[in-house]
């Protein structure tokens, strides 16, 4: 299975980030004093191309489907939650619905493959609001064989695509709901980078030593009935959701735009790591909210050598590490556009 | 030296404290998936007394100080830049400036004991302010003996206590600047709780290798040279500076208020420490914003045995941290206010 995938430019320009790590140096703190904010203005300024970057428009979008492994008690939870919580997320009162209230980000959900039919609802401005991008009302079960088909994949990942092309912003914060998706990210890392699965498997919404258990013995079945899906897009399609294709598809595509993606946890980390997979460079584009409290998200961490912001024991997703991380990336822009020199201040510099 | 304290009720009351575990055991979430945001939520309804907490009128102030040690070559930077600094928070250029007009801030600026003399200024709605509570230009070499008599020391306390009362809101962000003060955080740290200078001693504002090293031999001179002085108020005058005696003051008046406290980094730290020595409860209050780079501060909040939100290598001050921590407690009290619960939502509960 192949795609077409756009290429995607280095940003580490030397000449703009020696101009930016000049411009942050000679702010009016101790050297390196802002620590990982620090890194992180340097980074947005990469992404966005300017010594003066300004976060526009910030699109929060949760990537919602269902999963035919949660037949096999993979969850703490039943299927039906997915849909309950699109709905819940559309009223307002989930996590990531209160969070991007109060951050000012703009809430899209869409339905890439929820077991149950939305009837489309039209779009209220400053409301959530649900894209149907259906493929499938839930994938196959993964420990019988693939979850979904090479079609149903591209179909996922073009969605993901043609979703991000019709959002405005220069900034994407990725969020995904599915009951048995940390399953799905298990998977993935286990496949994609031989991590063992007693290390990728974690206890998901709230499963108990036994339940644990039990999933990793399901889990391991999927990777048996997917021996031979091993190149990105196969183990993508034969262990995935269609919520991680379609994010996979985002990621492509917000990457190809120069956006700035902020990664929340487990499972949309997962979609990156496929991404990333199949186009290195995407991970310049990352930031990375948040160290997941889920068993697996560290050693995802690690495998892509990157470094999160925020360390809180969230694990949730939805998006509602993203959130909680933007604020973070705001004050670092503003540190780089509004911050006085020591010569503009008048301050001195060191003895 | 004794003071007049305020005395303290325990917020740990056990009904509210059941009813916002309730609370947040039944919004729409997987048990404890909300992690430290769910702890932070639970302690800023027990601090407001209410299962709807607000943030009210949030107040930044900053407590500048000059030390006698700063001549002693403990700071890579020349005293001067204390009062450079304030004049840079109220133009708005610093990073606690920029950091506080991103979040609706307040910012207030003390002077305790700057040793420049400022001309009184007309403060203008919604800008900063400076309060000029100098009780000395700067306190004496606590090298060679006590850094301020028990009366300034008093004096400053009162200060503190005074430049509470006048401020409105829920909520006080503790910032500080003065040259030289790690050196006073060490000395306390040292001091109060019997950490090894060595461990208690970091680069300040960019020390090399040799640098800390003379500025441990000044402060074990210090230290030597104020040997008598073990009781917390008695330690707090004999090493400590204005800024921190001021932030000492302040914290105790905060914490009789019922004031939410968030504290910085390791001076603003030091002063929770002298206060908790004062008056144990303070500590419920208190709401710590992050885990400095600075060498020392993960000691002293081990000795206090609080856990902080962030963890970003910050080594600043100014009360920076606690304005990069700030989003997360509005967003506690969202959480904890507009969340959904399973049975509002008609969300399913646990399999």
């Amino acid at each position: 299975m192949t795609a077409h995938l756009p290429t995607l430019a280095d940003i580490g320009d030397a000449t703009l980030t020696a101009r930016l790590q000049h411009l942050i140096d000679h702010k009016t703190k101790p050297l390196g004093s802002l620590g990982r904010l620090e890194q992180l203005a340097l980074r947005l300024g990469q992404i966005l191309g300017t010594e003066e970057p300004r976060l526009e428009q910030p699109q929060m979008v949760v990537f919602a489907g269902d999963h035919g492994l949660a037949a096999r008690g993979v969850s703490a939870y039943p299927s039906d939650v997915t849909w309950q919580m699109v709905e819940n997320f559309l009223a307002g009162g989930a996590a990531v619905s209160v969070l991007a209230r109060q951050h000012g980000l703009a809430l899209t959900v869409v339905d890439c493959g929820v077991a149950k039919a939305f009837a489309p609802r039209e779009a209220v401005p400053g409301q959530p609001r649900l894209l149907l991008r259906k493929v499938a009302p839930g994938t196959q079960d993964a420990s019988q064989g693939p979850a979904m088909t090479a079609a149903q994949c591209a179909q996922a990942l073009a969605h993901g695509v043609e979703v991000v092309r019709g959002l405005p912003g220069n900034v994407l914060l990725l969020g995904e709901m599915g009951i048995g998706n940390t399953s799905v990210a298990s998977l993935l890392l286990a496949r994609l980078a031989g991590v063992g699965l007693d290390e990728c498997t974690g206890a998901g919404t709230g499963l108990d030593d036994a339940g644990i258990a039990r999933k990793r013995a399901v889990l391991r079945q999927a990777l048996e009935a997917n021996a031979g899906a091993v190149a990105p897009l196969d183990a993508l399609a034969a262990l995935g959701g269609f919520e991680v294709a379609t994010l996979v598809g985002a990621v492509l595509q917000a990457a190809a735009e120069r956006r700035v993606i902020v990664v929340d946890g487990f499972i949309t980390s997962a979609a990156v790591l496929v991404a990333s997979r199949l186009q290195p460079l995407v991970l310049q584009r990352c930031v990375f909210a948040h160290r997941s409290g889920e068993r697996g998200h560290a050693a995802m961490l690690g495998v892509m050598q990157v470094e999160p912001l925020l360390d809180l024991g969230l694990r949730l997703g939805e998006g509602s590490g993203a959130a909680l991380a933007w604020p973070l990336l705001v004050s670092a822009c503003a540190i780089l556009r509004e911050m006085a020199s020591f010569a503009s201040a008048g301050v001195a510099e060191r003895a």
